[in-house]
């Protein structure tokens, strides 16, 4: 009975510690209270309850990281766009949380990789990786406080994703001009991208861009949609010519 | 020329330390940086602009306190509810930070008597209220930080108006059973509420509950619901047996 006890609890040590090295990679936090990342983690499938008899699942810590996450938005919705009223504010902030890019994040960030659940992966939709990512900053919130959460969403989220003259309609998307040439020509065009760590502590990703089966710009940035914009701006100014006189 | 600045200018601050010990008195907060709180007071209709041509109103600052309010009532829920799943705690949230609460918190405080503005308070509808309210949480947080206004929101507004027992629907309110006794009974009853700071540092307001005239009961307590409530409960026990026996 003693050795069962004892191998269950090493294999439960050894799974934390995995997680934990994983949160640091892809947050740069290191965990403190395991515990709440181990729920932040857990689908309802696996049927799991506290002592009390309430469910553990990430969905209670997804209503509360949706709700610090908002806060944090609007702080820096709020610096950012001095001129807007609270309409225009309210609009700029969906934009950023809308559920499309917080899917995106959650998967930028393979958060599916740790989610201990019964439920096959095809079967979930593309709502599951947001989810994660929600939950994993109300675990961030409850093990390390406001401060380090606004922290981490700066660093993680606002800084590689959030591009507010984008998003007021001040700046063009490179990406979007490419495409649009591309079409237009007759191009068949490729982004081909990969996560790309490399020697960096955070998760970066690499994008080749071929247009004609051509390399035209490489990039590497901390987001998929970075990188990718970075080439496209580079490939347009390599193109610039031929888009110019069109 | 320089009369005229020094007169403008002592204007300004003698507001501004009314204003100060107002807020000091509302909130128990020591102001630190007043223009923060003046914004918070200021109604569109002033049209104030900033250095740089932006509008000063209270409209910004009460989108960021919405903001602030939701996660700080987000994570209270989070504790107070460990059996809710998301929908139930979203569900909790919304009744406490609903428009009817908001304005409630806000009268109570008696926000308007600080507000600037063009408008005659007879035209404002109820919303101004709620509004102002939101506004002062904004001000608090970029004052003071996340950790203080958690603090303020704590004692002034979850400890004094919130009961997540009678929200949940587990307790019963004592004031609507009175109330549906004294109607089914034919009996008057008029719940005479006042402000009562007497010797406390913040507000408080006390109530006599009178049926048929005679006074029943009388309480005292942080809000005016409270109050209503607690002298409802005594009004209750000493009707009881009347009460009992229909």
């Amino acid at each position: 009975m003693n050795r069962f006890k004892k191998i269950f609890s090493s294999r439960i040590s050894t799974d934390d510690e995995a997680l934990s090295r994983g949160i640091k990679k892809i947050t740069g936090i290191t965990p403190k209270d395991i515990d709440v990342y181990r729920k932040a983690f857990t689908h309802k499938s696996m049927s799991l309850k506290d002592a009390d008899g309430n469910p553990i699942s990430y969905e209670r810590l997804e209503f509360l990281g949706d709700a610090i996450l908002g806060s944090v938005i609007a702080e820096y919705i709020y610096n950012e766009v001095p001129h807007g009223d609270e309409g225009y504010l309210t609009k700029m902030r969906s934009k950023i949380v809308s559920r499309e890019h917080l899917n995106e994040l959650g998967m930028d960030f393979g958060l599916i990789d740790f989610a201990k659940t019964q439920v096959p992966e095809r079967n979930f939709g593309a709502n599951v990786h947001g989810n994660l990512f929600e939950a994993l900053v109300g675990a961030i919130y409850l093990d390390k406080g406001y401060k380090r959460t606004q922290n981490f969403i700066s660093r993680r989220v606002i800084e590689p994703y959030v591009d507010i003259e984008k998003l007021e309609g001040k700046v063009i998307s490179y990406k979007s001009i490419l495409i649009e040439w591309c079409q237009k020509n007759k191009k068949t065009f490729n982004y081909h991208t990969y996560e790309d760590t490399g020697v960096n502590e955070i998760r970066h990703f690499s994008v080749k861009l071929s247009i004609d089966d051509r390399i035209l710009a490489k990039a590497r940035a901390t987001s998929k949609k970075k990188a990718e914009e970075k080439a496209s701006k580079r490939a347009f100014f390599a193109l610039q010519d031929k888009i110019s006189t069109q």
